[in-house]
């Protein structure tokens, strides 16, 4: 089978490997039908060494359930599944509590830590799929499997973001980044009620769907200019709630100069730092609060699903490009290049 | 009249200072009755230098207003009154969200930021009085005093450490520190309804009155070694809060690994430092919250009054000294020497 593998920064190859298959008889074998590249996998395109690869890439999926093992019981060969981006049994005591990112099972994990898997490619073996995957009750050439692929991450990761961050109708939100996850942020910050929602970022296309999704604001300055800028919108006290789905240490700086005093920074962006400032100067005066992390969406997936399903939002917008298993290398370098938003992949 | 002055580190002296007199209508004049040595008043006993003192010191007292201002319209001349450790105006909309420590009103701030008046003297005048103050049903000379004086900081900010962390009957919490704040966040914690409260400090007489108050397992250990047994009391999860009350970065980091995935660290002790991890090694990849702040203690009086006034908790336990303001430079003495836990001053 085909499959899409990274050997280092800016190497990005679509190659034979060997067939995925069964190994533990928790493990579907799925036939992916729709895929994407994610911003997430920029960070590795940026800085990965050879050592390091090559590394099977994806992690975001549908695809049709072609086996499955002899101890999984909710999946059926046929059914059409996506899968979130982390693997979990969906019974542990994290799980439970909405947190499939922390599962505690050995097998439990994100795609990207699987190195003979990935979600860039013809199949892949799912571990603990009966935790993992979630049943689509549509066929796979419906018109909605764009809107229905971003309950794998992108989707998920903006409304965590939004949830991590108490969004509600009565805080006002500031979102960082207006990449898929940023704007499907601004789309869950308006779904959970903010009133006013201001989208960071300069690129217009991408700033125009951020409207359409909700953002009442659009501030393309970053760093003070950008600080002052939401200041100014705030009547000086910054909003309730920033949504940093960026992931580098400026993005976290600016939140801390936007968000309001006694406020919180939500952040779903992988970090490319580890230490930051956190004392009186920045979090601690005014009590603000830090979250966020990888989101759970496997606990998401059946929340947002029915208003895909009802054509009420359509998340799948911040899919501009659709390709081949071919185009995925040519993929990345136009994500990187900020010519598409978010590449959809169809094996 | 006498008040108490820090000349720079380990520099501690009672002068002769000029009366404090009213000065602005909103204004309040207190004699005060009862004060006392904080712990976060020994963060400047080791740093400060000459060229920052000297520096008049106390936040924390209990007196009777002498004299209120002409706007002043809830405090009569007479009125015993407990203030907390910052000034506000209890009307803007931080304090109507039950932050007061960001109370927006230009003479609102810390008493530790007041260049002429502190707690440890005679006499203090009290900007904001209505909204500073609150008045206490006892008499000055009540057996409660100790407990009440508890209310302008260490209760109200253990409490807040808690609060913060979101305790409850369905969480596990440790509590770094056995100070007199690390104390009564245990006190505060079992309030809440915590069941496994883990006290980790070192001090026998004081971890000893922190079981009195609710802990119920106590770790001497520090750093890896005392990871390690909180991680053996809790099946090697770590706790669900983590409630941070001494300021050190070694506490911070003890915090990260003894908080459970998916939980709360909530700081309270002043951080001395400013830059520390929280990238996806520390708080990101398994969705820590921090939290935490300046306690806004003015929000918890009346709510911790009523138990104090009914003995059924007794926070004045972490008084275990009593002197009058010339014992005050000794005071802080024998409290840097952990000789006394916290000192009660009768000026």
């Amino acid at each position: 089978m085909r499959a899409t593998l990274m050997y280092g920064a800016g190497d990005v190859r679509v190659e034979d490997v060997p067939d995925s298959r069964i190994k533990q008889p928790t493990d579907a074998l799925v036939r992916i039908t729709a895929s994407c590249v994610c911003g997430s996998d920029l960070h590795p395109y940026h800085n990965m060494t050879s050592e390091n690869g090559p590394a099977r890439m994806g992690h975001e999926f549908i695809g049709i359930v072609e086996e499955a093992g002899s101890d999984v019981t909710t999946l059926n060969k046929g059914d059409l599944v996506v899968s979130p981006f982390a693997i979990s049994d969906n019974v542990c005591e994290y799980c439970r509590a909405n947190l499939q990112t922390s599962c505690s099972h050995h097998e439990a994990g994100f795609w990207d830590g699987i190195p003979e898997e990935g979600g860039q490619a013809e199949a892949i073996r799912v571990p603990l799929a009966d935790g993992t995957l979630v049943k689509l009750p549509v066929a796979a050439d419906s018109t909605l499997m764009p809107s229905l692929l971003t309950l794998s991450d992108v989707f998920g990761t903006g409304y965590h973001a939004a949830i991590a961050g108490g969004v509600n109708q009565h805080t006002t939100v500031t979102v960082i980044g207006d990449g898929a996850v940023g704007l499907l942020a601004v789309l869950s910050a308006k779904r959970l009620g903010a009133e006013q929602i201001i989208l960071m970022g300069r690129h217009q296309a991408r700033t125009d769907l951020g409207r359409e999704f909700g953002a009442t604001h659009i501030v393309p300055a970053r760093g003070d200019d950008g600080i002052a800028q939401v200041r100014e919108l705030t009547a000086g006290q910054g909003t309730h709630v920033v949504l940093e789905a960026v992931g580098h240490r400026p993005a976290y700086e600016q939140a801390l100069g936007i968000v309001r005093r006694g406020g919180v920074i939500s952040r779903v962006g992988v970090p490319q730092y580890e230490q930051a400032p956190i004392g009186m100067a920045s979090l601690f005066r005014h009590n603000i609060r830090l979250a966020g992390g990888p989101a759970p969406v496997r606990a998401y997936i059946e929340e947002l699903m029915p208003d895909i399903l009802d054509g009420k939002i359509e998340p799948g917008k911040v899919f501009d490009v659709t390709t081949d298993l071919d185009g995925v290398p040519a993929g990345y370098k136009d994500m990187d290049d900020r010519k598409s938003l978010k590449v959809l992949v169809k094996p």
